[in-house]
């Protein structure tokens, strides 16, 4: 489909606001204010009174565990994960992950997201819910293992057959998802870090989430996570680290050392107990932070215009500074830092981009007056002002209905899996 | 209007969920499950997939202030206050203080608020849009002044004019409120509370927000604000109190003992640079704490569900424990302890109790599957789920649109003022 908007307010690169027209097809940008020779628009989308973004890009996530959501709340975190999580985890198949994923999908399209990052523990599912629902997204199979063990290599072989599967389809791109340092032992890691290099991949991992992981690894090997996952390889080539609230200046510059991106997922942080990631001592160190949202077990919530409040305020909080963490700063993890460390070519409207792009009614009363636009996105909207979302230059989210999935049918199926596994 | 809502989820008194048919007639609830006898409906509600809630009570605000959103951000305390917010409220006249509360009213009505406490600088405008858009507020002109200056008296004759003028709207009532201890002394205080008394009515004040506020009262008076508005009368009647961000343990316990509600805004309190208020230590004591979403200019939204996302979210991030501030209690500062501190017979839904109601559309993405409902609506909505909201049995809001309110001509006005005063 050959799309254009007119006469759109567009966020530019540089964060000013212009209206533009914009036109789009192949799922690419092809121009702004600039009509590519011999384009002939299929469709039009008329932008009177909306505004153009990029999308939003989820850098961290579970999409199967939205089957979770609020079932186990204001827990200490050895209860949450041992006696809630775990158990119910334990009864899932992987078509209950499928529609886990599927409603994810709704949530974060819904609210101007159009690509994450995901870890998850199945073959298939997870991708074909990416498929089917017209989302991007670049997805890991969470590893676990020891050494040489089977359990970790047949985890491994489960990422390549997901790769070697779905390679076809553009919307989907991979990683390896070594889980965590307290979940991978040193030769595993080695491993996994030995397989990226050869394919080709990035890494995706737990880092220093909390204080216990820290300890215990320095017990074991005498490091720092950050440590060991440098040591084994894993921050040689492109790598997302989620979390890093527990890191020591020598960490940090291990990171920007090695262009490690940190996923820094702020409310779920907060509601286990962890507390918070020292996003302006990262932001010194010049390391690409971006954001996401972790699982609805733990949120509960993937709405990403949510984390970017919290993202901004906790830090102003904690710091007691109001200028700790700004709405533009905010404003560039959600879009194109999360772009950049997924390696996707997106957030920024700009000619030869991704057509992955939201738009949002500003006839709302939260948007009147409208004021400083990354101000308004940080701090007012709510992600109800999405109205419309394309991914890959397709229109998969229209005013509550989406293009490619049967709400009914989902709520159905996860509304009778939370029935079974809770 | 007698209206019946039919079969639907409801939020009992002691937060459990239970289907109900509800009976509303002359403002109030009048049956829960029981038909008053000889109730015949004159407008029925279908609840099939629906919540009923009791509307939200937003415990401090400044409606006018909704013409400054978005525009004095992430700055410093004092570049914003005075170089920003300072100039363009020497700009606002009368009317625009109308319009800009109209919009708020619009911006609460639909993310679920039913009843305010506002702090404002006006005769009359704020009284004319509450009784305008059908919402519910407790208003109090803010009072500076020093001693028995003609300033000060002609601020509290204003205030209670406003109350003479508008005694017969049974959706407003009043507070007097001295604005703060750093800009009313001590002798106003006096007169402030003593009037406070004669009248009958409660006080809303601005306390210690700041460390300066804090520290400049005890070299001024040598004590604390809570101390100096205690010794002055202030307490001796309802009192709410707003922010309590910088208690001593003294503190507290005059607050405690004089049965001070404290209005909690986290999301004002972070983004300004003042920290948080110590809830959990609040709540400890036993006192009641409330949440309001203080004004646009420093928020810069009056969504409450997102307030208390921030209220449980914050403590557990400040204080490493996911136990510190729970959902049920988030729910229970929203609702019922700011319609208490208020003097407002609502927040809970029960035979008796005002009709102010809220009904939530249930088939959203992040209401599925649903768990714990104060789970969901403390962390899971972003306040777009609110489909229907009843103020004094009224319906005032449905699906995007206002009984009593025309959205074009507020957001005209708005913009308008909002280029002439920036």
């Amino acid at each position: 489909m050959r799309i254009q908007i007119k006469d759109i307010y567009t966020i530019q690169p540089d964060l000013s606001i212009k209206k533009c027209d914009i036109y789009i097809s192949g799922g690419y940008i092809l121009g702004v204010n600039s009509k590519p020779d011999g384009f002939m628009a299929s469709k039009i989308i008329n932008g009177h009174n909306k505004l153009l973004m990029p999308g939003l890009v989820n850098a961290h996530t579970h999409t199967y565990m939205n089957v979770f959501r609020n079932c186990a709340d204001d827990l200490p975190f050895a209860e949450w994960l041992f006696d809630r999580i775990d158990p119910m985890e334990a009864k899932l198949t992987p078509e209950d992950g499928y529609w886990g994923a599927m409603l994810a999908c709704m949530e974060m399209l819904s609210t101007g997201t159009t690509c994450f990052l995901d870890m998850h523990m199945f073959r298939n599912q997870i991708a074909q819910a990416v498929y089917d629902s017209g989302i991007r997204a670049v997805l890991s199979r969470g590893l676990v293992g020891e050494g040489q063990n089977e359990g970790g290599k047949m985890r491994l072989c489960d990422a390549f057959e997901e790769m070697a599967r779905w390679r076809e389809c553009s919307r989907l791109s991979f990683m390896l998802g070594p889980h965590a340092v307290y979940t991978c032992d040193e030769e595993y890691l080695n491993v996994v870090a030995e397989s990226a290099k050869n394919c080709g991949v990035g890494i995706h991992v737990h880092l220093s989430e909390s204080v216990d992981e820290v300890e215990n690894c320095r017990k074991k090997y005498g490091v720092s996570p950050v440590k060991l996952l440098e040591r084994s390889g894993c921050f040689d080539g492109r790598t997302v680290a989620a979390h890093c609230v527990n890191l020591s200046e020598e960490d940090m510059e291990i990171l920007k050392a090695h262009n490690v991106s940190v996923a820094s997922c702020p409310k779920s942080n907060a509601k286990l107990g962890n507390g918070a990631a020292d996003i302006p001592a990262l932001l010194d160190k010049g390391i690409n932070v971006c954001i996401g949202t972790d699982s609805a077990a733990s949120n509960n919530s993937l709405n990403m215009f949510s984390e970017m409040n919290a993202m901004a305020m906790y830090h102003k909080c904690l710091r007691r500074d109001p200028t700790a963490v700004s709405a533009d700063t905010v404003y560039r993890m959600a879009t194109i830092n999360g772009a950049d460390a997924l390696g996707v070519k997106a957030g920024m409207v700009s000619p030869g981009m991704l057509a992955d792009l939201v738009i949002l009614d500003l006839d709302r009363p939260q948007l009147h007056p409208l004021g400083d636009m990354t101000a308004a996105l940080s701090y007012s909207v709510n992600g109800s002002e999405v109205e419309t979302v394309l991914v890959n230059g397709d229109v998969v989210y229209h005013k509550g209905e989406f293009a490619n999935i049967d709400s009914e049918r989902v709520y159905y199926e996860v509304d009778k899996i939370a029935g079974r596994i809770r």
